[in-house]
């Protein structure tokens, strides 16, 4: 089973997010056990602050390293793993995509500091933090959100966590291609039509629209990915193909 | 004020996150409203369905286009914005980045559809959708989660939303480079020391070696930022000197 604790100022924004769809079916399988730990708990001042202005003058706040150092000890110390991943959600991180989510899914204990406002004093970056990640080039409000998407897409991944309906899906990505058109009825929804194609019942040219058009959606919106991918021969005829209606 | 309406299954999932911190206290401003609807409820069949089996066969749900035109439709009439943005949150869709975020935060209405597992029924992007939006390269259960994070990241954009303390940080990306270290007290915490120039009392060295920092960290990090960014000419002599530490 994997472990996964959160670390946040702001616990009840997780309430509704692990408690709904996979994630709260996943945590029922026993396939992920989920803790949201205030680290304002650990800060060992009377206040209970948890930062401090930063050295060298400027505004805005910065965490202070107590009370994440021993926040992160504790829940160590509470668990058999001896290769806990420490996740700091910044944009200063790694960007985040499948490949590192299929990565973290193959580990049993993570650990994720979400900041809030705040910046982190470099020291927990130095000495608690094994992976800096960020989800995309844009600025949130703090880590928690953040750490809610990389918790999805990982949980998602854990064997028997999906059942048929879903796992059937190809996902986007995962075949390094961009999902092609979906349709389901009614056939004319107020004059809007499904393409004859899908109404044919002949599955080999079905199949091959499909192809067609996922390659068309990705070289249309993400060329990038075709650059990282190894096609087949079939799919290169398909591409070239794709490729002519747009000269 | 600028209006937010969520179509969503899940709605229970944004309790907790437009519950708290600066989405809440934005609300409280009068700067934003929210609005979450389960698309479930326009559905006009009897069982209240919303997806369907696909056209042409294949595993996975699609969801149906009566529910989300009803809704998307109903919602517009009780706006008087004149320039309603439907956005679809989903893998295939444009990537989501600071400079859409600031984009998104000038409209006076945002409608957010989150699909959750199954595909969208293709004529839903072509008729109502106005922004097909990705936040990265990785799969997730539903839309929410991206919604929510298009939503944290425009709502604190938005006019008098952030407070002092928060809205002087220096955003990654807002300056074209990543942050620079923080550090706060102790000075020594547990034998890790805060770098000697921060506590010097020089402010013109401490701003030279800030500078200095957030460019060496944007080189090794994330280069790729540095090639989209007007240097000025003092940055650019650090940039140099980094640069030969790593000769």
């Amino acid at each position: 089973m994997m472990k996964i604790d959160v670390l946040t100022l702001f616990p009840e924004m997780f309430t509704g997010v692990f408690g709904q769809s996979i994630l709260q079916k996943a945590a029922e399988k026993s396939a992920v056990q989920y803790n949201v730990v205030n680290f304002r708990d650990y800060a060992d001042n009377k206040h209970n602050s948890v930062d401090d202005y930063p050295y060298g003058g400027g505004a805005g706040m910065v965490l202070k390293p107590q009370p994440i150092f021993d926040a992160v000890a504790t829940l160590k110390e509470n668990t058999d793993s001896k290769n806990t991943k420490v996740i700091l959600l910044c944009p200063q991180g790694e960007r985040y995509d499948q490949r590192k989510a299929e990565e973290l899914a193959r580990e049993d204990h993570l650990i994720f500091i979400c900041g809030h406002y705040e910046g982190y004093d470099e020291r927990i970056r130095e000495h608690v933090v094994t992976d800096e990640i960020s989800i995309g080039d844009y600025v949130l409000t703090g880590g928690e959100l953040g750490a809610m998407v990389v918790i999805d897409s990982v949980v998602r991944l854990l064997p028997e966590v999906l059942g048929n309906q879903e796992s059937h899906m190809k996902d986007s990505f995962s075949t390094g291609l961009l999902e092609h058109p979906h349709y389901t009825r009614p056939a004319d929804f107020r004059g809007m039509k499904v393409p004859d194609i899908l109404l044919s019942g002949n599955h080999k040219l079905i199949e091959e629209w499909r192809n067609k058009e996922a390659l068309r959606r990705t070289l249309l919106r993400r060329p990038d990915l075709l650059d990282n991918m190894e096609l087949t021969a079939e799919q290169e005829k398909w591409l070239q193909e794709v490729k002519k209606e747009y000269k």
